[in-house]
């Protein structure tokens, strides 16, 4: 359900009981029975909230789950002011303990995907986490050595080498095996969950113009080609580097299946320029499914009932294609 | 006309050729009229080529010029051979005259506005020239302190703090004074061209959610909010930062006229995806106007007469339509 103070608990029952997602799964909430109530009522719809007990015994989670909304409630919330529409300690804790039961779950094989909505990084860290996004505290939960972000809008997928940096330190984490290491779970990740027998990958220049024989840069030359040459030798699908004003219209002229880029902003900005209220957060490497919506937890709007559920909906329908999809790769 | 060898040649005749430009304005080609007549034989153009001697008295360049493709030949680029689509030492050198003359016919007033083909670095720096890029050229050629290039494509504006850097490089140069001078670039030429009363701007983050309070660079607190503060403080109608996820998203809908970036990549991936075929690149802060396609040489394409002339054709229009909104602001 994410921070209790933004939106989520509003995309989330707003996605549940859309049309678009239906009743081919189950799905259990865990949150707070209480607000999801309050929110219900606010947003006037007419749905039945369940809550189920915390180590209940329910296998592979929620067979035989009741019609309506699970709610799993982990009941950390108790002092939440409905009104407060901000970063709290207590929301921040709560946001980290949803997480961490979901994957707990995950890891126990009882839930077969997990879909995470928006929390607050100051919320988090203000009872004391270290916390940078949700995809590092998975790798860190799961003890899993790479992971990769890759986000999915429209008709284009990316894959990101890095993620939360400053612009200034980026190029200290593009080396030859950050690259090769992305290319590599990129692959295994849409062969896995996306059908895809052999994944065209392209992989986005570092530097405008590919660095343009070594005047703006040398990373191409140093870490990327040989990063791709290491790929192809190993049977990846992979070419580039291809320069960003060039790469994502291939892609989404269909030349490719995925653009792996470098940094978040390389990634972020056509994802939502094809996708703006639409976009998928994906974690590839881990060993579950785990999807997100793009947005954050936007406190100014939360409580007005006008938060967009698109993103949550695609996200969760996603989550669902990538489980009916999934197939049992060699490790 | 651009680099000889190029699809300069290619998509300036089919621009001026076009149903889209018509007879509003007399252009002048300076470029060599054997290989314009060679490029319109291969692309089976009815259209009758006339050569203009240079220093040949015409004032206001072109007035009364006959009827079809005036060339300015400038007779530098006899050896050149037909079929050769590369870098060469004498095309190269031939790019960078065409370039000279034009700058030297705006500055005497006797053009309205300069619209250039794609030239080849590469090709340039063969004979011998120190060459980063049009923009660069004429800043020096003009003795201009600051000038921002600009791209327009689709709905969407940007202005570059940076251009040609690697991203390692990028933070050097972002700094309170650089970005308040794009700003006000920026600014006046949109007045000036554009039409708009009080441009209203948006800034771009540099760093990922703008930095997250720090966490992620500190160039949003320490330059980039000090420059958009001095910037209010003499008028300038400017909003930020705001992050790259978010903001063209929002220029797009209307909420700003353009959006200042800070670096290639940053700007061009938006400009591409919005309009791969038909962007524009503007060269604000110099004494006249100057537009170029957004595209290169395509030497790989080159003398196959399948080069798309939209951004040249979207360029020369733009030539036209900022000659004719330009109005006298003081300096």
């Amino acid at each position: 359900m994410g921070d209790p103070c933004g939106i989520g608990p509003e995309v989330v029952l707003k996605a549940l009981t859309s049309q678009r997602i239906g009743n081919e799964a189950d799905f259990v909430i865990l949150g707070s029975e209480r607000i999801l109530r309050d929110v219900a009522e606010n947003l006037v719809l007419n749905v039945k909230i369940h809550s189920l007990r915390r180590n209940s015994g329910f296998s592979k989670m929620v067979e035989g789950v009741a019609d309506g909304i699970n709610v799993l409630d982990l009941d950390n919330v108790s002092g939440w002011d409905t009104f407060s529409r901000k970063p709290l300690p207590e929301c921040g804790r709560a946001s980290v303990e949803y997480i961490q039961e979901a994957i707990n779950l995950a890891m126990g094989n009882r839930i077969d995907a997990m879909v995470t909505a928006p929390v607050s990084k100051e919320a988090i860290k203000m009872p004391g986490y270290e916390f940078t996004g949700h995809t590092e505290l998975l790798k860190e939960m799961t003890s899993t050595k790479n992971v990769v972000m890759m986000m999915v809008g429209g008709k284009l997928r990316v894959a990101f080498v890095t993620t939360h940096l400053a612009i200034k330190d980026i190029t200290h984490f593009i080396n030859q095996e950050n690259v090769f290491s992305t290319l590599k779970i990129t692959e295994t990740g849409l062969k896995k969950f996306f059908h895809l027998e052999r994944p065209r990958i392209a992989v986005c220049a570092l530097n405008p113009h590919c660095g343009d024989g070594g005047r703006f840069g040398t990373e191409e030359s140093e870490f990327i080609v040989p990063a791709i040459k290491q790929a192809q030798e190993v049977g990846i699908d992979c070419k580039g580097p291809i320069s960003a004003d060039m790469v994502f219209n291939q892609a989404i002229h269909g030349d490719f299946d995925v653009v792996v880029v470098h940094y978040h902003d390389q990634g972020t900005i056509p994802i939502k320029l094809c996708a703006f209220e639409s976009g998928v957060n994906i974690t590839l490497g881990i060993p579950f499914i785990r999807t997100s919506p793009t947005h954050g937890t936007a406190f100014d709007i939360a409580g007005k009932g006008i938060a967009n559920p698109g993103s949550m909906i695609e996200a969760i329908r996603m989550a669902m294609t990538m489980t009916n999809e999934a197939v049992n790769l060699n490790p």
